[in-house]
């Protein structure tokens, strides 16, 4: 089996709402499972505030070290959306309305609900592709390997399928998941050893307390299939051998 | 009203699970919104691999740029949890078995249970001060202004109490939501007007989509109640003049 380059990712949540503490993000795990299907490994993720150098700087060191970014926040119509422009100065390109994204607004308003507000998030850098919103009209953008969109979790959700064609991805990364009914001490050392023996599979242990059940879950992840499942095969060998019961249900 | 310094935080969550997608970060949200409570503005956010390099550099980055550091996640027996011997170098310390984490670990185990997986929770860097851990036993541990706590959320949490007193902190971050029956853009520019006249107080525009309600949520935040009080008047002005509902409901 050939393997193609590894391919990665960094995404950037912008917003304070998110470092208040007053909202919790989802959409690291909504993008990150979503690149994980096409192949790409998600090795940083960043939250920021609303700063515009802050905005700029992180963009600038992430599309340097990153093969894709993605950006999530902040392409709203108020005053707190300050993406759009920042990533504008971070590419030193023109802020202003753009053509495309523009005809796409004034289709989608009633002409006297086409005000300000609705009319700025028409602005991005001029050079701009568009990544179409099914949901709610107002479009994303992406330049070169920096994708930008909405904060609202299901908006974002909603135009992932519009960029899936837009991007090269690497092998699948495929993961499967064990769930001991014992506690991770009992099985660390052992544990250890299978990693040891098994270096194309990323081993995970995360202990679990859940519905009154008390566990671990051991993921295993890699782009070898078989790989995995000789992995798989030896832990199941320590459970037996520990005594230790495998749990079925879905964790 | 004399302001004490601003006070910050850094905050680094350490785990290839949240990276995969496979689990939601709540941690940060707990710990954002705890520091809050003691005057302290989280002013980023990063989530990085089981990678020892990388949280080696970023805790001797974030240690040196804010007040204080938290991790959380990695700390616990297997091998996938290499947070402590991580930041031992970080801090060019010596990684072994603290004295007073060996003896708590030993007091709450069994003999016959304190296997080596479990001994391992008591290696840190041995100038380790401890954080004690009031739901299992395993302690964390924090060294000059950085703190290291588990992943596990309800563990996290129940760790937060112990070292409040270890932590000095700025003036209270206060806020007030206020939640109008509109859309982002109608207000846009009356917000705009607002947030420009009002810059101790900063202001958040966040919409809702939730139980079949569609809003806007305004958040209010600053450390002087009475201009969180005149800013939040002028919101109200604007509302009553747009014929803007105000919902009372929590969000």
């Amino acid at each position: 089996m050939t393997n193609k380059k590894d391919i990665n990712a960094g995404i950037i949540i912008i917003g304070n709402e998110i470092l208040s503490g007053r909202t919790k993000d989802t959409n690291t795990s909504t993008l990150a499972t979503w690149l994980n299907s096409l192949g790409i490994k998600v090795n940083e993720v960043r939250v920021i505030p609303d700063v515009e150098s802050v905005i700029m700087n992180t963009i600038n060191k992430f599309r340097k070290k990153f093969n894709y970014v993605f950006t999530s926040g902040g392409i709203g119509p108020t005053h707190d959306d300050i993406t759009s422009e920042s990533v504008s100065k971070a590419f030193g390109m023109t802020y202003g309305p753009h053509k495309d994204a523009f005809k796409i607004l004034e289709k989608y308003y009633k002409t006297e609900e086409f005000n300000k507000g609705r009319q700025k998030m028409a602005w991005m850098p001029l050079e701009a592709k568009l990544i179409l919103n099914p949901t709610s009209g107002a479009p994303g953008f992406y330049i070169e390997n920096v994708f930008c969109l909405p904060g609202v979790p299901s908006i974002l959700k909603s135009m992932l399928g519009g960029i899936q064609n837009k991007i090269v991805g690497g092998d699948p990364i495929l993961s499967l998941s064990i769930n001991l009914k014992t506690v991770e001490s009992e099985i660390a050392k052992s544990l250890s050893d299978v990693q040891n023996k098994n270096l194309d599979v990323e081993i995970g242990s995360y202990p679990f307390f859940k519905a009154g059940k008390l566990g671990v879950s051991l993921v295993l992840r890699g782009t070898d299939q078989s790989k995995i499942n000789n992995c798989s095969l030896e832990i199941y060998k320590i459970a037996r051998e520990k005594n230790i019961q495998i749990i079925k249900d879905q964790i």
